[in-house]
């Protein structure tokens, strides 16, 4: 069987490998990327769904708008309109998890040989995706203030890209956050250059002390015509429960019709049961108490992994605190000699019962071969003592 | 700003005409493809979702396999077993709907320029579904028998096609049945020109007097290679539920992973929380009773269509009498010397009060503009009856 071309732009086996790592018995892993499942509110999701099927019967079960059920974008919008953006329900979709609107870009935007550039590391799920749409992925690179803004604009001269994806707050695998002075640049150079920048914020509300900068969203309305090149996406996945798979995107007009013109043949709609039961929870108003108690979790199970990272491993490693999110990147610095390969590295902490990712697949260009990404937020605080004793042993 | 080259392959303006139509305040609509929101089994699906949340919670709220619920694959391929097709849960994939299956055996097969054979006419988003990954899509005709076995193997030859996509059972819109020897026929084809064959069932349950014949899926265990060149795609949606959003596809083992592998960069995996509920409502017990009332209910709407068809068109209409499924195919015959320009007439029908869709975007390509399609399965009885005298005055 002949498959399609585009399929020749994907490499898959990387990811695969640290999957099947996964499996060993006993093994601590801060290789996932899951929210903790025992901080999901249960309880509330529930009453949500029934009230759902006892209320909305006939529409939570089904089809519905391909744009998304109506009271839910009516949601979605008053959230963003709470955060100081301005918009309207109509200038946002509901997707099939945000990586639906990430593969509903790479459908509208993409023509094969474009350019696309994104911070280095990034999302992996990104990189593949707009590949299989045919893009040339270039990363540019970042430090623990985000993408580095002079080089962007350079690549952006350079490459004139179809557009660029940034996780501006927290983002994966960096946990790096871009800071406010970079993110009116970031608009300036969208406006400027007429380029589209999409702003993936997923883990936004996942703050530990202090709310981060304003989204890029948010601040478009202080930078004159940044807001018709600014697409959002959003995600019920890291607050609510990624098994509703809902997200949502914000974007111009046009874009945003195309985009759901494309929403149809992929998917048709996305599941009004899950969409009403989202809606309902919604309006239970107890989602600022769930996100509460994952915020104080994950920041106590972060600054644990920190405190033991630099007790046990001390100058092998370097890494950027992070200020919210799920990950901690770190690198390894060959100090006293050591080596600097972490894929080497990674695989001797799953001989010792600890796994992390391997940084390279998170870069589309430009590896950094020292990197490795570890999540904390699944990990309960006395086996990511045990994992980081495991990992110094593996150094 | 630029869009992707692929978008132009897409026009929507037809059926968004439609759409636009059925707003009309009072008006009966035969329009719609939906199923009867009144008889899905609200009563089961609520205890199963309640099942899955207090049962399952970690899993049904949590991220999951790309490839599906492995209970619910284990379930569907046990079904697919009991209609004698050897199927195994791991020769099956769950996707957001039977239209991601489309998608992805759109991305993971088609180039631009590949030619893709379908029947003329078809479901309408498979043609733009597959226009999207750039194909060239080709109509084959069909008569009450399904697609002209004689016709597709000259175009087999004469276009060396991707794929073939056929709706065998109860087309939409076509309402036809292909006869047991074109479906033998047909997989012979499949396997002496080594071209995959797509069976879309979403329709096959729902049958008024007898089952059908068996499926292409079934019947490829007689016909010795077919089974490497036939996809088979499933749906919930027209049995329990579209709002659970769930359909299956059956493939070859490589094209399957690499669909799968399409699908992890598409929504990485459908709902969990659908699919275990689609489990627990499978474990219940309950779909047999509630198929049997869809079953009796839509045998009995398209009857009472039929015979006011027949009492009230008379002569002016031809159609095929439909043995299961949703839809009425019709065309103008221009007896009386009437118009046979469908479009005017359906136009005509909503100047009246009653709905139908006209047949052209149906066609890929070779379009009838005689035909239209009407849909019996969510219109009461008396609706039917009122809605094909206003049809009547149209003409």
């Amino acid at each position: 069987m002949h498959f399609a071309q585009r399929l020749q732009n994907v490499e898959t086996s990387a990811i695969r490998e640290i999957f099947k790592l996964l499996g060993t018995p006993g093994i601590i892993s801060f290789a996932g990327g899951f929210p903790d499942a025992a901080l999901f509110d249960v309880e509330g999701i529930n009453a949500a769904s029934q009230q759902a099927l006892s209320q909305h019967a006939g529409q939570a079960l089904q089809y519905g708008p391909t744009e998304g059920y109506m009271p839910l974008r009516e949601q979605i919008a008053s959230t963003l309109r709470a955060q100081g953006a301005a918009v309207q329900a109509q200038q946002l979709i509901v997707t099939t998890g945000s990586q639906q609107a990430l593969d509903l870009l790479g459908k509208t935007m993409v023509s094969p040989g474009d350019k696309v550039l994104v911070e280095g590391p990034t999302f992996l799920a990104t990189i593949q995706c707009f590949r299989l749409y045919g893009a040339d992925v270039v990363s540019v690179p970042i430090d623990q203030d985000g993408v580095q803004v002079d080089v962007l604009e350079q690549q952006i001269k350079e490459h004139r890209p179809k557009l660029i994806y940034l996780i501006p707050t927290f983002g994966n695998p960096s946990g790096a956050m871009l800071t406010l002075e970079r993110r009116k640049r970031i608009l300036e150079l969208a406006a400027q250059y007429k380029v589209l920048v999409v702003e993936d914020n997923p883990y936004g509300e996942l703050y530990f002390d202090a709310p981060p900068p304003p989204t890029l969203l948010t601040l478009s309305e202080q930078v004159p015509g940044s807001r018709d090149y600014l697409a959002y996406c959003g995600s019920f996945s890291k607050v609510v429960s990624p098994g509703l798979r809902l997200g949502w995107m914000v974007a111009p007009d046009a874009l945003l019709a195309n985009a759901a013109m494309c929403k149809q043949f992929s998917d048709a709609n996305s599941s009004m049961l899950t969409q009403v039961t989202a809606s309902e929870y919604l309006a239970s108003g107890r989602l600022p108490a769930a996100l509460q108690r994952v915020q104080k979790v994950y920041a106590e199970r972060a600054r644990v992994m920190m405190r033991h990272l630099d007790e046990c491993l001390g100058d092998a490693l370097q890494y950027t605190a992070p200020q919210g999110g799920m990950f901690i990147w770190a690198s390894l610095t060959g100090a006293g000699g050591g080596s600097r390969d972490a894929a080497a590295f990674v695989k001797r902490g799953v001989e010792k019962g600890v796994a992390a990712v391997p940084g390279a697949p998170f870069f589309a260009t430009h590896v950094d071969h020292s990197t490795f990404r570890m999540s904390y937020a699944s990990v309960p605080e006395d086996k990511i003592i045990e994992g980081v004793k495991r990992l110094a042993q593996a150094l």
